[in-house]
């Protein structure tokens, strides 16, 4: 018998050498964003109990799996399957039902919050096609839990924000700008809301959204055929399919009623004060990076507040993700706020290769070796009680978790910088608590406890205060005195920081 | 209806952040232990066609295997999987299927050799025990093809000896030692002739080395029924049986015939000249870490020459392979020699555990984020056409890809080291030839199409002439000239190479 050659099943890569340092550099690019924004990576197995999924959604979502079984069982365990029209396991197709079982099975020993990452294959039996195959590598981040006093709104949205901070960081880590990506964000609750006052029942809200998401893909004629479809009698409600996105209006600053600061696509109703997390975006400098858009709504049926959507080029989502609120408690946890987003291989690598960002040949052997972010946490910025300096802590850190490079010598002390020409700080594991307590004291502990090397209090007049958690010395300018948060200053931070780490 | 918690799959694992890091500590050890010996990442599919494994096992294979179907089919595709007591695809239980395939598919354009690593999730449907579960991570390496006509012995049991340097390398770099690890060796050739020679039938050779490989694991009692089960009448074969593993012998230099340089345990017939791998493993300076063993055969039916297993502690199996120089044939591709090994992350992460070498807390951080291995060549080796400094090329090849400490401070050009006390080589990812030519112009556009930084040729009395392949331009010694193969002279090559990268 002639041998012959065997494919691989349908939807799925074989990777050989180039094309494994092109996805390594895509999961290097994720797992150093995400250490340095202060998440920790985790895993979960790759199959799990289809009980798992349709706990959640019902049984339907079972035809979008692969399903398996241990073959052990015999033609008994098979004909059991087909009795029973399922398997015991499903390839997993995303990871928050995980995250939410590891969570609810350990919540009360867990950190407040946990800040995780996960990167790894995962599975939906689809008809392959351009950005989506049948198995692909999923970047996914979460933010879950919050101190128990702290679950107010201003706390969900510096959640919130940290996500997306962290999602722009990705971004900008991969030579993509503000003008290349967007984060599209929408409310549920406001969305239900508008719903609500379209005269749409409680019992059809789920079936609306669910063709609100589609208003992307789909005509309009085809939204309505949909919505009567779904016993939806609301003229209100056809006449606003498929123009959520069309009106823009700008969102002018809340201060001084003047300054832009975010465009908004889609119902004029969502104002600024409904929105916490605009103000929480801002103080982290991210406001380019955003946009309101009252069309997204995501298709997952678990968020219950924000969502959002990366968008490459006004067109093609990158990423999505969104707060879950219930879904802890949905798993056996404690009732637990939550948010997080997921990012694929394909559809980011894709927009690389098209924008010519993807590097090749040497340049990529030497992209994949760079040296990742420290796992050891560098810097813990606190405030000084001083509320007014609050938003300071938000801008150092994003610079921090950024890194710059500065014309500045580092001269003190007899060194030269490594490097001749320029001193580069590069990005540093920066954290930040989401404790309400102001006491100094607690947040040092907090910082000893997460192993920082330094801790970093923002005084008034931007002025910086640092002590190495390994020597608990303070550490001074030997110019200034004290450091800047400002990082085109001599005494900028981070500069301090990286001669104190060399 | 009160939230129940779902539980994971048995056997499989939640990685919660300190979990994960001892996983990431052993895989970035895998990585840089194949980089720096000059293996290339690759990947495939996390499942197969059931087809692939059972071309080359049976059907049988399949109960020992988790099984993956589409859930789109529905009730009929599961009529179907009940009728023919099979699904589509299977969970992988191991890579070389996959790696045959994936070679099978474009031999002709691949390189000659492919050295190819990968590390990611494998499946068995068995039960979970102490070292066994049913999800685990699993480290691949493989040297895979040869130039045409270097497919002589001296060749091949060149690339057995790279699979075993790679992993002597891992092991070093974890802090186990050649007392806590051995790589123990046989060739099943020789073990077929010895089973022929006890009166063995052809037809009975396969299940004889079944047998043989359950010796460790089964009484003697058991051993003889097994035999007798598969109508195999050799009372030679029935006296050999548990004792293969007695007889210890230490096997003599092949040029003087005194120093001892590796112990046998077994059969006293195989001898020196019937094992190349010997001169190679020599050659490398591995002889302290293997030990000829000729109860070694190995389960999987597709070894063909080597077959080795390392052994920690005398007892535990923490890898294992061989040659497999029929595999790629069987899947559609020429002849081509192989050899390759695998080690699963469960088994070596309880041996570090056991010997106090697994880090925590901020040490175990600080491991992880160490710097990793260039993915680009750092040193392309070769003798400079005189035979008898062949030896050393793999000698200073595996000093290289080792890295050494030293107490050399390198003041040349003004300069100093960033580190004041000692100065560091680390290690390099260091490549060498499989091809027979001397022809130095050949053997350099071989490393340049790699991409090596420094082309480095060893000459007679130790001395090295070094290239710099990015300016052409040579480099010479201010002190000495030339360079030294030796890493304790302070005009060793290493201190050159690590000074230029600077």
């Amino acid at each position: 018998m002639a041998a012959k050659k065997i494919k691989p099943p349908k939807g799925t890569r074989d990777l050989y050498p180039e094309d494994l340092l092109r996805q390594r550099y895509i999961t290097n690019a994720w797992r150093d964003a995400s250490i340095r924004c202060g998440f920790e990576e985790i895993a979960g197995p790759t199959f799990e109990t289809t009980e798992l999924y349709s706990v959640k959604s019902g049984e339907g979502i079972l035809g979008e799996l692969f399903q398996a079984f241990s073959g052990k069982g015999g033609s008994e365990a098979l004909e059991e399957i087909a009795a029973k029209g399922k398997a015991k396991y499903a390839l997993r197709p995303e990871f928050t039902p995980t995250l939410a079982r590891m969570y609810a099975a350990h919540a009360k020993q867990l950190p407040k919050p946990c800040k995780w990452f996960t990167a790894g294959p995962y599975f939906r039996a689809e008809r392959p096609q351009r950005g989506r195959l049948r198995e692909f590598l999923q970047w996914n981040i979460d933010v879950v839990g919050l101190p128990s006093d702290e679950a107010t709104p201003a706390s969900k949205a510096q959640m919130d924000s940290e996500i997306i901070e962290c999602g722009a960081q990705l971004f900008e880590s991969l030579g993509l700008n503000s003008k290349d990506c967007k984060f599209l964000l929408n409310d549920r609750e406001q969305v239900v809301q508008l719903l609500n006052s379209q005269g749409i029942a409680d019992s059809q809200i789920e079936a609306a959204l669910q063709i609100l998401d589609k208003q992307s893909k789909l005509p309009i004629k085809a939204l309505i055929d949909l919505t009567r479809a779904a016993g939806i009698d609301s003229p209100d409600f056809e006449s606003y399919l498929g123009r959520s996105n069309q009106d823009k209006i700008v969102l002018l600053n809340a201060e001084d009623d003047e300054t832009p600061i975010m465009r908004i696509k889609g119902n004029a109703s969502i104002a600024k004060e409904h929105l916490p997390i605009l103000t929480a975006i801002s103080k982290r400098g991210l406001s380019n990076w955003c946009e309101l858009n009252n069309s997204i709504v995501r298709g997952l049926a678990y968020y219950t507040g924000s969502v959002f959507e990366a968008i490459a080029d006004g067109e093609r989502a990158v990423a999505g993700g969104g707060r879950y609120d219930n879904l802890i408690e949905l798993f056996g946890g404690p009732p637990t706020p939550a948010c997080g987003f997921g990012m694929g291989d394909v559809v980011l690598g894709n927009l690389l290769d098209d924008k010519g960002l993807m590097p090749t040949g040497v340049e990529l052997m030497e992209a994949v070796a760079k040296p990742q972010a420290s796992i050891r946490p560098v810097a813990f910025v606190v405030p000084n009680g001083d509320e007014a300096n609050e938003p300071l802590v938000h801008t150092l850190t994003a610079n921090l978790r950024r890194g710059i490079e500065s014309e500045f010598w580092l001269s003190r002390e007899g060194r030269k910088p490594w490097n001749n020409d320029r001193y580069t700080v590069g990005p540093m594991h920066t954290r930040i608590s989401y404790k309400s307590t102001r006491n100094l004291g607690k947040l040092r502990a907090d910082a000893e406890k997460q192993h920082a090397r330094f801790f970093v209090e923002i005084h008034a007049d931007n002025k910086v205060e640092l002590t190495n958690m390994d020597t608990r010395e303070p550490i001074t300018s030997d110019t200034h005195g004290s450091f800047s948060v400002d990082p085109a200053a001599e005494n900028y931070v981070g500069h301090a920081i990286a001669q104190q780490m060399q």
